[in-house]
């Protein structure tokens, strides 16, 4: 590996992500959620670098920041690089950010190597990729994929207003979508850190992602009587959270079973438990559970869901509780990452003597929803740790800067490869 | 049974309670949390009750609203007959209550006949029985008892004040609490609602409580890594929640299994169970939770505890989380009912041709602390499929009125009886 010969300016692309790094949320760094203050803030410092890098910049009406420099064929159609800049709450200085950087950075190098491409090309920033108030993640590639849709922007945060308001503020038009959807993409390449630790334990510069997992989230309640702690007999007792407990119990027990059947991954977590009353001294009425499961073969969650429904059941029998909802709150199905960009990646990565491997993305992104209109496909770098959605998140600038290199040589690769209009 | 003949009016002492159901905060009825406006309102009119029944009335030291009448031989001492006025949030109309309405009732009915006791007679409105927002129960019966200390005085609540300045606020004194430590109490006797079934089930009029459960709460935290629900395979999860539903459900089997062993009541409950980060796409960090166990027999409190320490801990080193706290909240044992006032109950009942049984409280009660300075005993009534500390808590007026009528009758056979001063 000679990340010293990238072929574009690693001080440049890091100072760009640290500069982002400071605007955040001063009371817990490093926050900006989408459709805050600190986002706008951010979002306008990414379109200043839009502007010097000689991009047209707008903002389409699915909420997306893009920057846009026109092929010299126009007719070829768009490559498209980017990620987003929102962050979870505390959440760190790379995830998304350092996908929108390295674009940053590719239109920058191109243009100080006087590289004209074929292929028109653009830098998104998507709008909102991780969870937002509007409890809706990667509302902005949905809206580029034409599946932001009239319920989803009814959604409203805890402030009580709604998401169709909201991505008017920040510049969108949910009255017109249809000119969000696009037709005109030929390839989408993400940069992203991999919020794992397979390249960190391997020693690796980059993984080529193969798929995208598929995330299903579903709701449970189960309702029984909030009575007296002291009076009540345990068998009387209709106890919410005895049902909710033999839940979790069970999904970590069916998650484990079907993640160790073969090569497909998959894990499931209960992230959410929220009791009723929440007295020590009251027997919980109420307890609500979300569970998240993800996996890269969707047949295995068809089997996940059908156990999880039956052991839920009887959970909530054998509490002598009702289980008032079992309810798909989301449903992405997985992705697999398009073969030929796979390919360019690797042939990129191979050019520059970085060390690589294939591997599967646990989390979701973008790309996958990208993926419903375009060949999409993603660059994975190191992070330490795999630590990822804290402030001590962590990549190197030169892990950073070798992603975005591999992605600038395929950019060019597929500039010449796609050429069939 | 002839509830009609009761030598008490139940008619007075069911608008008295009814009149208090009206003094609530609006927003939840019926609440009226210890220390706040509406709680002192009531107050205001059970002082008012006193001054109308020639009854002196004080607030002492700790905070007891007291209403007293000199007997004919002061040097006898005291008998008290009392509860509280405070409530749980969106408590009931009884719990409490019915209990300081009957001892203002008792006292109308023996000025009404012109019966002078040999005994002064007191009238207790304990301060803040139920759990208060300075976590802390039974604060005025503590005092009273002088287990009232310095610690629990400094505890706050979620608004930053003391205890101790929030005691002060209602007319208690916390420099001073050695005054409200009591020497002079001969007898003490509280009406409560059941909050069980057992009186309505098997269509009784009266139950004589013959002991009250301790109570022990432990808390448990379980310290994990806060990962990313996606990106973290299952085998490298510190997962809190699982070590935590383990819990919930090795609780419930210890708390069934020593239940069933015999005779003795034990009941174990997890009310509280906070999950943090709390989102739906994050591993949980940190899981904390709250164990209720109570008993009439101290001894399985002791094996409870020690299988609960193992088993927390196993489940810990399962989910590969550290247990970072088991930590006993509070602890009061088992109070047995003193045999000779349970005696006068069960005389006066059967008197008054009223059907009856002996039964444990699950539930504490002021009368818990009473006992450690003077005999004490409870007289059970039946309440509306056992619900308490919920709006829809009922006791019939006539069941009320047949509890006080007991109490009465005890207090007049205990004035003759407890001659020996």
């Amino acid at each position: 590996m000679k990340k010293s010969n990238l072929p574009l300016d690693s001080h440049r692309l890091w100072s760009d992500i640290m500069a982002l790094a400071d605007i955040t949320d001063p009371a817990r760094p490093y926050t900006r959620r989408s459709f805050t203050a600190p986002y706008l803030e951010g979002r306008a410092l990414i379109a200043q670098r839009f502007a010097e890098t000689g991009l047209t910049t707008r903002i389409d009406t699915a909420g997306n920041l893009i920057g846009r420099i026109e092929g010299r064929k126009p007719e070829l159609g768009v490559i498209a690089v980017g990620s987003h800049s929102d962050t979870v709450p505390s959440g760190g200085r790379f995830d998304g950010v350092a996908g929108v950087a390295a674009g940053i950075e590719i239109a920058r190098s191109l243009r100080d190597s006087g590289t004209r491409l074929d292929h028109t090309l653009e830098v998104i920033d998507f709008l909102a990729e991780e969870p937002s108030e509007y409890a809706l993640s990667c509302v902005g590639s949905r809206g580029m994929a034409g599946l932001l849709d009239g319920k989803m922007l009814d959604l409203v945060e805890p402030g009580g207003e709604k998401l169709r308001d909201a991505l008017r503020r920040v510049g969108g038009d949910p009255d017109r979508l249809d000119q969000a959807k696009r037709g005109d993409i030929r390839a989408f390449l993400e940069l992203h850190i991999e919020q794992g630790v397979v390249l960190e334990s391997q020693s690796l510069d980059i993984g080529v992602v193969s798929s995208i997992v598929g995330i299903r989230r579903i709701e449970i309640v189960f309702e029984g009587e909030a009575d007296h702690a002291g009076t009540t007999p345990l068998g009387l007792r209709r106890d919410a959270l005895v049902a909710a407990a033999n839940t979790v119990v069970v999904i970590r027990r069916l998650a484990e079973g079907l993640d160790g059947e073969g090569s497909d991954y998959f894990v499931a977590t209960v992230g959410v438990l929220a009791v009723e009353p929440s007295a020590s001294n009251i027997v919980p009425g109420r307890c609500r559970l979300i569970v998240d499961a993800r996996t890269t073969n969707p047949a295995l969650t068809v089997r996940f869901v059908t156990a999880l429904d039956s052991e839920s059941k009887a959970a909530a029998t054998a509490a002598r509780v009702v289980r008032s909802a079992f309810r798909t709150l989301s449903d992405g199905p997985p992705v697999a990452c398009d073969a030929d960009l796979q390919s360019s990646l690797r042939a990129a990565a191979s050019s520059l003597g970085l060390t690589q491997t294939d591997l599967p993305s646990g989390a979701g992104h973008d790309a996958a929803f990208m993926s419903r209109i375009c060949r999409s496909a993603m660059v994975f770098v190191p992070c330490r740790a795999g630590k990822s959605h804290t402030p001590e998140e962590w990549a190197d600038q030169g892990a950073v800067a070798a992603g975005a290199a591999v992605i600038l040589r395929a950019v060019k690769a597929l500039d010449h490869a796609l050429q069939e209009a």
